[in-house]
């Protein structure tokens, strides 16, 4: 796991390939502590899921009294999504590819901005099984998370399958969200 | 289970309550139904998701290759969204409520629109354990979906707690698409 800029872009491939094992329970104890982490006088949240599909947005909402503090979202699945909802200029998405440092920063900015909540939240990367490039493999996420001061990115390599590597992805996210705010 | 126009408005409350029964392996299921009826050639899905808050973007990503027909959508919980992303008319909210048969109808529309997509899904309710109005109870639910000649647009009364009614909602909304592609 290794916290950088968005200008530095993907590390090396594989040399940090870590355990793909959050379970639907970790996941909903995160969201838990997401709430309570939050507010109250509550801050807003807004999320902008690539890989995840709606994860994310699913186990927050699994949280009663969520809509005090969960603005919603979007499930950013396409490139046209990434651009028309979330903002990301088709020129990033050129450079350095959907998975990536730098979109995921722009989903995290991007998502924060056009729905005016006080946080934003974003994934994206190769759940599996297809969806690999030369450079980028099955299960390379990116999670990013915005605020007012600036905006964090976080790189993973899980090991796991599909279901696993999305189930992953959203605990990192939710971690990361956590640390953000505490 | 009634499928009406979104003029009919919601019908009278109690009457039909459903039990909220369906599991995750039930909405795993209707989600490799759904890929398996969408094509090849595959037509096109966005979701605009309020109470199920990315459920239903979850299990359609479940399925491996989702990408080649899920574009992706918006998890429309605030009125903010199902006005700024699915450009629901903050008319329509305030005359019908967010959660009636003519925001369900404009959500599917209106994603359908946005996004370019040949179906818009969408799905507005209570969940619980909050929420409830004086004609509109904890587990009310409408699930919509739009193609190119309309929208339809089906109402439900659930019974479980926020988690079932979320599932029991989710796969309502992939059983009406179903019927709608088959």
């Amino acid at each position: 796991m290794t916290g950088h800029a968005p200008s530095a872009g993907p590390g090396p491939v594989g040399a940090d390939r870590e355990p793909a094992s959050a379970t639907t329970e970790t996941l909903l104890a995160l969201a838990a502590q997401v709430a309570a982490a939050l507010g109250p006088p509550a801050r807003t949240l807004a999320t902008a899921e690539s890989c995840t599909g709606g994860l994310v947005g699913h186990v927050l909402t699994e949280v009663a009294g969520s809509s005090a503090w969960y603005e919603g979202g979007a499930v950013v699945y396409s490139d046209a999504v990434k651009r028309r909802v979330a903002g990301v200029p088709a020129t990033l998405l050129e450079a350095h590819g959907a998975v990536s440092a730098e979109v995921a920063d722009a989903l995290a900015r991007g998502i924060r901005e056009r729905l005016g909540t006080d946080l934003g939240l974003s994934v994206t990367g190769i759940a599996g099984p297809s969806g690999a490039t030369p450079t980028k493999p099955v299960g390379l996420v990116y999670v990013a998370v915005a605020d007012a001061t600036g905006c964090v990115v976080e790189r993973h390599v899980w090991d796991g399958d599909r279901s696993a590597n999305k189930r992953a992805s959203a605990a990192a996210a939710l971690r990361l969200l956590l640390a953000r705010v505490a």
